[in-house]
């Protein structure tokens, strides 16, 4: 099971690959994504797009999760934030990818306890939990929560779907449609 | 000159396609995208994005015109209109396309003569001038009057870029680039 977290942003956006191993959760990439800044609001989020499948491509994620969005700002930034998301999702969804979204909240409780949590604690839990040697960048280090608590909340449906090994389970839908043919 | 206007939206895209001819404007296409309802947000922006790429691959345009948004709505509708537009943008700029924004308000002025035109003026002028034989879907309409206004706004830096004769002009920031070199 190997879950890709992002954390889509106009300027930029992060992104952590964790896998779930017999002996716990295993530490695959992060990073942070910038579109060049002086380029085109259109060529920042095809670069963003662009970017998104080379690391679908290299990892190879099984399921992928973004944060929920519970918007309390301004209609402009979300606005700005929905384009970024957008492509994000897309870029997902083109390779088959089911997508679950997981609150701020919930992410910050999953990780440090607390779903009030700052961003270093956030840092530095990510870097514990992952045994890395030194805090990833905040971007990445929330794409790199969500991912984990993605992990911590168990199955899902589908979520079998795109196993390497290449075992086969049946989502509910399909299962649901199987039956009454 | 061949433009291609957009209409993002989240469950319906218009786009319309209109080029300049020596005797004026001339009709090439238009149509609505509408993802799968049933289908999950990622799977939607998805289904857009690739059926955005469809159109530009068929019909070739030189250049894209979307609506400016002027964000007068809630923070939740700028975000799900954010995430459809993000995806057009996208697409638009892997094509490498140069994409210009007009509001709504010129797009009507420009088309009707009245920047508060309804909806039904717009359909019932873009069918005038394009001569169709029946007013196109309200969506299509819309991206058929941005592309009006856009050829009707005159020539821009990069619009000869990607002349299908390829002429080849250079834009503003290319010279710039050049001359400073």
């Amino acid at each position: 099971m190997r879950l890709l977290g992002i954390d889509p942003g106009s300027t930029a956006t992060g992104f952590g690959v964790v896998e779930k191993a017999p002996a716990g959760l295993v530490h695959v990439a992060h990073g942070v994504l910038r579109p060049p800044r002086g380029a085109s609001l259109a060529r920042r989020l095809a670069f963003l797009h662009a970017a998104l499948l080379e690391v679908i491509e290299e990892h190879r994620p099984n399921h992928a999760a973004v944060e929920k969005v519970f918007v309390a700002a301004s209609p402009r930034s979300a606005l700005v934030l929905g384009q970024a998301r957008g492509v994000a999702l897309a870029a997902l969804a083109s390779h088959s990818l089911e997508v679950s979204e997981i609150s701020a909240r919930e992410v910050k409780k999953g990780v440090v306890g607390n779903g009030g949590a700052s961003k270093s604690q956030v840092q530095d839990m990510v870097m514990r939990l992952l045994a890395l040697e030194s805090a990833p960048p905040s971007d990445a280090a929330d794409a790199l929560a969500i991912a984990i608590c993605r992990i911590h909340a168990g199955p899902l449906a589908g979520l079998g779907m795109r196993s390497r090994r290449k075992r086969r389970r049946f989502t509910a839908e399909e299962i649901g449609s199987r039956a009454r043919t």
